[in-house]
């Protein structure tokens, strides 16, 4: 039984956007952020609390934070490194963080520069003053299938990463394929590991296209009873510090499949194809989405 | 259970080139297609012996045919649209033709000019004439699952079609979904409904990527226990005569899916790279599958 429905956690605005060399204007950045919750997406990742110099592109966290629509059905998260990102966050009013380590030594090291371990002690603190500040947290775990750097990932030291990780707080884990690598066999054993210990509830998938496995992957994740899934406007997206990867699976192409199999997803596809023409015309590039692809051959 | 072994049938050279307008000099697709056989593939559509007027791209048919490698492990087929076709095949050396109609009523008269019985009735011909000559018979039926001018596709009208496809003696069903436009739910719903009445080996899964639903319809399709899926390589292809058609699954896609996924194909993923950059370099594009596009951005 696949589910009847599934929440979309937009990371266009983050993921998307944070690997793009072209500045976007933080008022495009809010006029994106607008058309997303526009198009019915309820869940948007808006921004990241990194420092400046890593991610120069998002170093207007605090100011797109401040300007995020005021919405009672739609919740803006942004990405919360450490101590220092929490009390901007705090500062700024968002109600959701996410933090983010990796179940590759190797790549934590070299992503965020601590061991696993060092990274979750710091998101003890951060997921800690976020609870009492009233917000709530998810958490990435990177590299859950393939690393670039150490090749496959057992799901026992997913598991242990995404165990500990809720036992500090975090309510969700966004079981991620940093590098697009995975396919579903791996999805399979991956989920299968984990929801023998926790509920499908608590874990979101995040796959990137980059291998073109993603659709595929997002499939068995269903099958398993996963209802969330994450992705971004036009299939923006990749990551600096993973060779290889290119764009998040597009938000238009998982609307598609899953409208076209009864799945409700409360988002209106042609909606955030215009939300990604707003990132389009800024970036001057076409995008990597299927829909955008054919919408721009077709007319 | 998924299979432990599939079947890819490269239709690059068919599919993926008619509807290209730049024109392909005979001897680069004589290079595409022997590269494609260096690569591992065991089942290439090389030509067409549709009309030259049709299609102007494969008006080198006869030439194309009479040049094919001659391997004993390699099957090459090609189109034949009608008695003339076969003779044009026979003459030419072909030992395995495909046949095409559709399950579309509007899409069979657009398309070849006929009703979808007429069309039998002229396949039960050519294939009489093929089945005489030695020759093999596979059948494609196009819009398998949406028609671009009828919509949604009813599984009872497709397998009527396929029904007597085998009857008039083609040994496989190419299923297609001609504008790409199927879900997973939408292959379930199909392939179990001739599953009832076929064994899985008549039966070809036939996708183009055009919404980015291709992988998780191969997906969707390997569990049923289908074993064979076309490919072109490079992703190229469409279809003139679909509004919205983009290319076909690519076949180093799939090859890296399947691989991955430690399904045997017998075919190198770089080696199908390599075959689609021949193709690339007289097209002057850049191809569509998340291979090229992963080569060409991270070198």
């Amino acid at each position: 039984m696949l589910p009847e429905r599934v929440r979309i956690v937009e990371v266009g605005p983050r993921d998307g956007l944070q690997n793009e060399s072209t500045p976007v204007p933080t008022p495009v950045k809010l006029e994106f952020i607008r058309a997303l919750a526009d198009a019915g997406l309820r869940h948007i990742e808006a921004t990241s609390f990194v420092h400046p110099k890593s991610v120069p592109q998002l170093a207007d966290a605090d100011e797109v934070a401040r300007q995020l629509p005021q919405s009672e059905t739609c919740t803006f998260s942004a990405l919360v490194p450490n101590e220092r990102g929490i009390e901007r966050a705090l500062a700024a009013g968002i109600t959701r963080i996410a933090v983010f380590t990796a179940a590759s030594e190797t790549f934590t090291q070299k992503n965020i520069g601590m061991t696993i371990d060092e990274s979750i002690s710091v998101f003890r603190g951060v997921i800690r003053r976020a609870l009492e500040g009233g917000l709530t947290a998810r958490a990435y775990v990177s590299t859950s299938f393939v690393c670039p750097y150490e090749g496959p990932i057992s799901k026992e030291k997913v598991r242990q990463v995404a165990d500990r990780l809720l036992e500090i707080g975090a309510d969700e884990i966004a079981v991620s394929d940093t590098i697009g690598a995975a396919a579903p066999t791996d999805v399979v054993a991956v989920v299968e590991h984990l929801l023998e210990k926790h509920p499908p509830d608590r874990i979101a998938l995040h796959f990137h296209n980059t291998y073109g496995t993603a659709p595929a992957n997002v499939l068995a994740g269903l099958q398993l009873g996963i209802s969330t899934f994450d992705g971004s406007a036009g299939g923006l997206g990749g990551c600096p510090f993973a060779p290889g990867a290119s764009g998040n699976v597009a938000t238009e192409d998982l609307v598609y499949m899953f409208d076209r199999m009864g799945i409700e997803t409360g988002v209106r596809l042609e909606k955030v194809v215009a939300a990604a023409a707003i990132i389009a015309a800024v970036l001057k590039r076409p995008l990597h989405s299927a829909q955008w692809r054919r919408l721009q051959t077709c007319g």
